[in-house]
């Protein structure tokens, strides 16, 4: 598949990687190219920046946004939530139109300090707000709950067996992801309803916070158990 | 231990049964005594009156909640969120100095329908706002993300292989309530830290429900792997 990764983070490294290791034609959309393969220190994090990631990656593109968009069959978004609706708007309505939109952002407000809260949550979620804003896309809110290494490998923690969730109004948008995830190595994709349930799993995070402050590790991950 | 329930409904039923079981006196906290024992329709969720219950357990007692307080050791906050301050100021404050307050509501808001919301979140919690009103209360948040009768008895699910959780700022009474949890068959209970961990564990509940719609029971838990 032809795939769009929005975003040079961490999460947009670990999922472009992925997806290009399993064969798919992977494009990584950034702001302002020149200004991405120009960066040489790492990010707030600590990662490496996004040159050192690329040199190990070379049969993964770079373009702006808009170019990484426009022959995707499937976009991810990667970025922060904050700037999610802001970077879906550089793209352009035009090469949204049909097309899925696997949503890993998280609405995090880190306004007052860490932990952060959210800045959309409970009658409301920024998976909810993207699909509103661009109706043309068909959403999937998903991967949201657990740490950027785990999205792509979850058999690393307990030979994979936890739980990841799947948010959507479209159907065949969510089976087109479901496979995506298994493909990963998820074997628990729990379908919790249309893209309104995206307020659950953004709302995990401040347990999900609160868990790595408490377990002092990112290698962790809720199984729901029935 | 000497232990006050407060609440009359499912998790309070469950709470005193299982507490009373294990050998502790329980007095179950009502508003209205006469009132609660007059009951002969089910509760709004189809479960038995109290007196129905209370046929099944002679050695249960039922007083007033601050009757029921008075000489505990510790109390159960098994009411309704959005009347738990209520209640607690209706014990009175002198019946509350050095107790244990295990915490197990949740601030659920109905105004707009089902799946409620919560009233309060985010950058606060019911946990942190009962600890606020009464510092002479020692609180503890714990049991609030699961059923009530896998509260109880965990081992009905996965033989007890799932989790739970505490937060509180008293270190002694997490101690009490992980051993009574433990008493209750829970293997794997997670300190999250102080009560304001308590926004993590409430803020679980938004997925809790969408859990419940998308699997059809209430009859699940999270465990957290690692």
């Amino acid at each position: 598949m032809k795939i769009a990764v929005l975003g040079t983070g961490m999460v947009g490294q670990a999922l472009a990687g992925r997806l290009s290791e399993l064969g798919h034609e992977v494009t990584v959309g950034t702001r302002d190219v020149a200004a991405t393969t120009a960066k040489t220190a790492p990010d707030e994090m600590g990662n490496p920046p996004y040159p050192a990631w690329a040199a190990t990656h070379p049969q993964v593109r770079l373009a702006t946004f808009a170019d990484a968009a426009a022959d995707a069959e499937l976009l991810v978004n990667a970025t922060s939530g904050a700037v999610s609706i802001g970077v879906l708007n550089s793209v352009g309505a035009d090469h949204l139109v049909g097309k899925i939109l696997l949503d890993i952002a998280n609405p995090l407000d880190f306004s007052a300090g860490f932990p952060p809260g959210l800045f959309v949550k409970d009658t409301d979620s920024l998976g909810e707000q993207i699909q509103a804003a661009f109706p043309q896309l068909r959403v999937v809110k998903a991967l949201n709950t657990l740490a950027a290494t785990l999205m792509v490998d979850p058999r690393q923690l307990a030979d994979g067996d936890h739980s990841v969730f799947v948010s959507g109004n479209d159907g065949d948008a969510k089976k087109t992801v479901v496979a995506l995830l298994e493909s990963f190595g998820h074997t628990d994709v729990v379908d919790l309803g249309d893209i309104s349930t995206a307020r659950g799993t953004e709302m995990l995070l401040p347990l999900w916070l609160r868990l790595m402050g408490a377990l002092n590790t990112l290698t962790f991950n809720v199984k729901v158990v029935r």
